[in-house]
């Protein structure tokens, strides 16, 4: 699309800031770098100069260095939004909650392709620094955090590791019969799993 | 390989049965059967027919179908004589015996990388139907049912739901603190959840 775009550009004419290719640009050196280096190894500046604007235009169209990762997913929902009411409550009862917010976007035909996309990119080759380092930075790290629980990073894990796993199997591979168990029973089979992940003593 | 092996052949000399490209012709046959067709889809006979060989051949150096699947997976170990410990003596501790089964594999240096090679397999566009299918109906199923526990296919994906979890973010995208975590810490925290997948009353 870019190229498109680009090639019915007058010769010569240069880039207008702010085009609609700049933004493509932007969101194209930040996947390539956030892949590459990871979230912490990132900077505005670096991507903004990987591709050839001002780091102050990056901060423009993106907000912070979170939000372009986010954006650089092309996710169909910021998971940020998605899962703000899971921690805002409190840690009881947050296990229920996330699980809900999760199938909620997940069964919704609208957003599926999106995400098993999304989903199995995290899975491929380029994709272990960007999960790891991103998505637990920006995403998860921060519900532990605003959960209040001890360990916080190692209970995410956890947590992180069960519902990866219902994700794969019941999204991804398709395999049954979680792929048809309604949401609820699936809600009621792993809450109690991820609430002790969250909230009992931990080996 | 193969193809250089063909090359070398004398024109029109033929193949002689039992030749070790034969061998890697029925492998890539099985393979290509396996991810297309899924397991239960294939046949012995089909596999035979693309490999261009008698079905006899095919029995007479893989056994059953199911030996067949399990050696197109080319794993560094048989995964059903590896956990076949964990189901014959019961119920009671299978939970701990199969994650410490599983971690004495993956924890392996000489096994990482193959392992490594086949999940991410399992996990591509091609793999959907070579996991559900065939892993579920050659290793997991049996597992439930020697175990004897009532809704063993229900109880064993949940249990799949949490290995596959923490294989990924422990082996494959390398998650803090889940990664470093000293393997009876592992079996620790996770047998009581798959002991509970396996005994406890479902919702």
């Amino acid at each position: 699309m870019t190229t498109g775009r680009a090639s019915r550009r007058a010769p010569g004419r240069g880039r207008r800031p702010g085009a609609p290719d700049t933004r493509a640009d932007i969101l194209a050196a930040a996947r390539a770098l956030f892949a590459a280096r990871g979230f912490a190894g990132t900077t505005i500046r670096a991507v903004a100069g990987e591709a050839g604007v001002d780091p102050a235009l990056v901060h423009h169209y993106f907000g912070s260095k979170a939000d372009l990762f986010v954006a650089s997913l092309a996710l169909p929902v910021d998971p940020r939004a998605a899962l703000a009411p899971v921690a805002q409550d409190g840690v009881d009862g947050a296990a229920e909650r996330l699980l809900r917010a999760l199938l909620t976007i997940w069964d919704d035909p609208d957003h599926r392709l999106a995400l098993v996309a999304t989903a199995r990119g995290l899975l491929d080759p380029s994709g272990p620094r960007l999960f790891a380092d991103g998505f637990l930075a920006v995403v998860i790290g921060p519900m532990g955090r605003t959960l209040g629980v001890d360990e916080p990073d190692r209970r995410m894990t956890l947590v992180a590791s069960q519902v990866v796993g219902v994700l794969l199997l019941r999204y991804l591979l398709e395999v049954e019969p979680l792929a048809s168990m309604p949401a609820e029973t699936v809600v009621a089979t792993y809450a109690p799993t991820l609430q002790h992940y969250l909230t009992d003593p931990l080996p």
